[in-house]
C-alpha cells in the first residue's frame, strides 16, 4: 500500500464541479479552485510578511492546497443542509472526519498517516495561516461569482455569493494583507462597466463605506 | 406566488450530473434519469397489469417522475455519508423533508401544497407502485453502469453499481414484471461481446443462477 | 425479443439536442425536455382537477412522457420543411407512423404492441389530456427561449419561439389551468429586469392585453 | 442586402453535429466535416491529374466545400425517412431545392444568385468532379466511423457506416484516384490492432478481395 | 506510405481550439475556421471576377483551405512571442517550414511532395489570391470576435481582435471585393443593437469614416 | 496597480487545455495539472524528510504551484519546435523570460516584483526542491498518459509520453522519494488488466529491470 490511491484520486477533484445545479458560463472544478486558492494564499502571505508578520509558509501552502480534498469522500452537500441544525452540522463534520480517517488508514502508508491527518482536516483555524486560508477561499469565490455576473448570469445565487464573499473578507480587514486586497485589488476588480455593474458596486459601497452614504 | 419557482427550478436538475467525481464517457443529468426511470416504471406497470394486478397508474407515473426532485435542496451526498450511522441517516432524511416542506410553503400555492407534499417525499414505499419505483430506479442505474463498462470505463465503481443494481432487482423477482425483466430483457442486455463482458456475465450468473455453477 | 431495444434506445433521446444549429447558452436534450413537459402537464392537470374537471391522469402522464419518442426514428426535421406543403406534411406524418410501427413490430413484445402504438403516435388530440400536452409542450419551449434571451442570446429565433409559444398558450386560455398559468405564473416569469426585457414584456402585453394599449 | 446572412449563417454548420442521437467519443460538426471532405477531394483530384485526367479544380473545390450547406435549411432527416419511398424522397429533394432557392432570393445579392444556385444544389453528378465529391464524402465518413470503432464505440451503427462507406468507395474503384486510395491508404488505416480490429479487417477483405477467401 | 497520416491528421485540427486561454461563449476549431475562411475567399473571388479581374480559382481555394494546416506541427504560439524580435520571428518561420518539410518527406508520397510543399507554406503572398486569403482570414476573425462581443464577452482581447481585423480589411479596400464587403456586408453586421454595440460602431466609424467626425 | 491582473489571469490557465490537438477521453487544464503537481511534490517532500533530508518546504510548494504560470504569455509551443535547435530553444527561453518580466513590471506592485521574478522563472534547478519539481511534473504526466491508455486511447503519443515520463523518473531514482515511488506506487499503478496493459508493463520492465529479461 503506497500512495497510488491518493494520487490517482486527485483526478476525482478535477471532475467535481463547483456549485452544481446552477447555470454557469464557465464551470470550475474543485481541483482548479484549489490551485487558485493556493495562489491567493501565497499572495496574502507575501503581504503579511511585507508588513512584518512572521509567516509559516509551509502551513500557508499546505492548508490552501489540501483544504477541499475531503470533498471526495463527502460529495457536495448544499449549504442549507449543513446549516439545518447545529447538531446535524456537528454530526456531518464528524462523519467527514471519520471518512477521511478511514481513507487514511486504508490507503496512506503508516509513516505518512499522521501528516495526512493534519492535511485532510479542517484548516480554517485561528492561526495566521488558517485566517489566510479563510480569506483566500473567499477571494476565489468572489472572482468566480463576479465573473459570472459580468457575463450576464441571471442566477440570483451569484449575487448572494458575491455579497457573502465580500462580507467575510471585510471581517478580516484587520489583517494587513486583507486591508491591501480591499484597498488595491477590489477597486480594480469593480472598475468594469457592464449591465448590472452599478448594482454590484452599490453592494460593495454599502458594506465597505457605510458612512459614505 | 404561482408555480414559477417550481417550473423554472426543474432546469436545475438538468444541470446536476449523476455520480459526480467519477469519470464517465456519457454523463447523465438527474432530469434525463428521471425521465428514463418513468419510462421503465411505465413498462413494469404494463407487465403487472398484463399479469392481472391492479395498477394505480397515476401513482406509478407520479412517484417515478418526482422521485429525485428534492436533490435540488439536498445536493449530492455521497452514499458513505448517508450510511455512516442510522441516527445520521434519519437526521438527513428529516432535513430533506424539512427543506422540501419549506420550499413547498414558500413557493407552492396553498391549494397545491398538499399534493406537492406527497410528490416531494420518498416514494419507495411497500405499495405496488412504490415497489415499481424501486425497481425502475435500479433498471436505469443498471443501464448507466453497463453502458459505461461496455465502453471500457476502468472506474471500479461501475462494477459495484452494476452488481448492486442486479442485486436489488433480484430481490423483487417475485413481482411478475421483474420476473419478465429478468427473463426477457437482462439476457439481451448481457448478450454483447466486449473486453470484460465475461466478467459481468459471471457476476450475473453467480447471483441469478447459483445452482448452475 | 423483450424490451431491451426500447429501454436502451431511450439513451438516444439524451443525445439529441433541441434546436440544433442555433447558439445556446444552455443546450437541452429531448429526454430532459420530455421530463419537464411531463412536469408541466402534471401541474396543468392539478389545476384542471381543482377547477372541477375530470382528469384521466394515466393519459396526462402517458401523453406527455412519450410525446417525442419518435424523434429517434425521424431526426430533427426543420419546421420550414414540415410546413412546405400540406401534402408533404401528411407524407412525413405517415412515414413517422410507419417507422414507429415498424419499430414496434420488430422490437416490442406482441402483448405490448397495442399499447406502444397508442404511446408512440401523436398525442395532441382534442381530449382534455391532449390539450394539456399541447400547452405543456409550449410552456417548456417558452421557458427554454426566455432563459436564453435572459442570458443575452442574440439569435433571433428565440424571440420567434418566445412569441410563438405565448401565442399557442393564449389560444388555450379557456382552459382553467391555462388561465391560471397566464394569471399567476407568466407575470412572475416576465418580472426580471435585463437588457432586452422590456421588448419581451411588450410582446406579451400586445398579445395578452391588446385593449390595455 | 449583401452577403451578411450567408456569412454569419456558416456558423450554424459549426453547431450542427453529425450523427445526432448516437454516442460518439469525438463529435464532428458539419463545418469541420466539410473542410475534411474538401481536403479529401483535393487529394483525389491530385491523383486524377497525375494519372492524366483533366481536372476542373474550381469545380472540385466548389462542390466539396458547399456540399452540405443546405443542411441549414433542412435539418438532420434520418436516412430511413429519406428512403421511405421514392415519391417522398423526391418531394424532400424538391423542398430542399425550394428552401435553398428562397434563401438565395432573400439573402444573396442578385449578381451572385446564379452562382449560389449552382453551389447550393446537389453536387454529386456524373462529372469527374461530382464523382470525386461522392468518394471524398465517403472517405471522411469512413474515417469518422473507423476512429469511433477504434476507441471501442459499441454503437452498431458505426459498423454499418464503416461497411457502407467501404462499399461506395469500392463502386468507384475504376477511378485511378480511388484505386490509389484502396491500394495505398486503406491498408495503412486498417493496420491498427485493437479489440475488434479483426472483425473490421474481415469486412474489408470479404468486400475487396472476395476471391482471396 | 500513402496519404493516411495526412488524412487522419486533419482530425487534429478539429481538436485545436482557436484563441486558447480566453473565455469564449462559442469555441471554434481550426478546422471549422479553415472551412469558413475558404467560404469567405470564395465570396471575395466572385466579387473580383464580377469586377473584371481574372481569378485563379484553384489557387483561391487551395490557399484558403490549407492556410492553417501547419498549426499541427507548431502549436499555438502566442502573438507576443512571434513578434518579440524580427530574428526570432524569422527563426520560427524557418522551423515551421522545416517541420512541414519533414512531415512531407516522411508522410507524403514522392509524386505529391512538390504540391504539398506549395500548400503547406505561407499562402499570404502579393498575388490576387494571396491577398484574398489575407482578407478572408480577417473576415472570419472579425465575425468570431464580433459574435463574442454581441453575447457580452467581457474579455478585452475580443475588442482588440475586432479592431485589428477591421484595420487589416481596411488596408485592402482598393480591392473591389473588399470595397464591396465594406459597403454591403459590414453595415449589416454592425446593425445589431446590444449593450456595447455603440462602442463597436464608434471604432468602425473612427477608422472607416474619419472625416465624418 | 494591485494584483488584480495576476489574480484574474489565473483563470486563463483553467482554459488552456494540455496536449491540444490530441484526442483525450479526459482533458486536463493547466490549472488542475498545477494543483496535482503540487500534491505530488508535497508527497515527494514528505519522503525526503522521512529519509533524513532537509526540505525547504516553502520552495517545494512555490516551485510546483507556479511552474506553468508563464504558459499564459507563451501559449502551447509544440515540443518539436522547442527542440528544433539549441539556438532557437535559448531564444524562446529568453522571450519567455522577457514576457514574464514585462508582465511583472506592468502588473505586479513594486514591493512584490522581486518575489514574482523568482516564481515565474524556471524552477527545475539542481536544488532538492528543483529536482522534486522535475519528478512531480513527470508523475502527473505519467498518470495523465496512463489513464488515457487504460481507457483505450489509440493516439500513439500517449505511449510515448508514458515511456518518456517513466524514463525521466528513472533518472532521479537516487532520490529516496523517487525510489519509494518506484518501489511502492508504480507497481500499484501498473497492476490493472486491460487491453494493452501487457505492452505498458513490458515497457516498464525493460526500462526498470533490464537484467530481469
Amino acid at each position: 500500500m503506497g500512495m497510488h490511491q491518493y494520487l490517482s484520486g486527485l483526478n476525482e477533484l478535477e471532475m467535481i464541479s463547483r456549485a452544481p445545479g446552477y447555470f454557469k458560463y464557465q464551470p470550475h472544478s474543485v481541483a482548479a479552485h484549489s490551485w487558485k486558492v493556493t495562489q491567493a494564499a501565497q499572495f496574502l502571505g507575501d503581504l503579511e510578511e511585507l508588513n512584518g508578520n512572521e509567516v509559516n509558509w509551509r502551513m500557508v501552502y499546505e492548508k490552501a492546497l489540501n483544504h477541499d480534498i475531503s470533498e471526495r469522500f463527502i460529495g457536495d452537500i448544499r449549504t442549507p443542509v449543513k446549516y439545518a441544525s447545529p447538531v446535524l452540522r456537528e454530526m456531518l463534520a464528524d462523519v467527514e472526519d471519520n471518512l477521511s480517517d478511514n481513507f487514511i488508514e486504508a490507503e496512506i502508508p503508516v509513516e505518512l498517516q499522521a501528516i495526512y491527518k493534519r492535511r485532510l482536516h479542517e484548516g480554517k483555524d485561528d492561526t495566521l495561516e488558517g485566517r489566510i486560508l479563510s480569506v483566500a477561499d473567499k477571494i476565489d469565490l468572489l472572482y468566480e461569482a463576479y465573473e459570472e455576473l459580468q457575463k450576464g448570469n441571471p442566477e440570483r445565487v451569484f449575487v448572494e455569493i458575491y455579497r457573502e464573499s465580500l462580507k467575510t473578507i471585510h471581517e478580516f480587514r484587520d489583517m494587513p494583507s486583507v486591508a491591501y486586497f480591499i484597498r488595491e485589488v477590489l477597486p480594480e476588480l469593480l472598475n468594469e462597466q457592464f449591465p448590472g455593474s452599478d448594482r454590484l458596486k452599490k453592494i460593495y459601497i454599502d458594506m465597505y463605506m457605510p458612512t459614505n452614504k
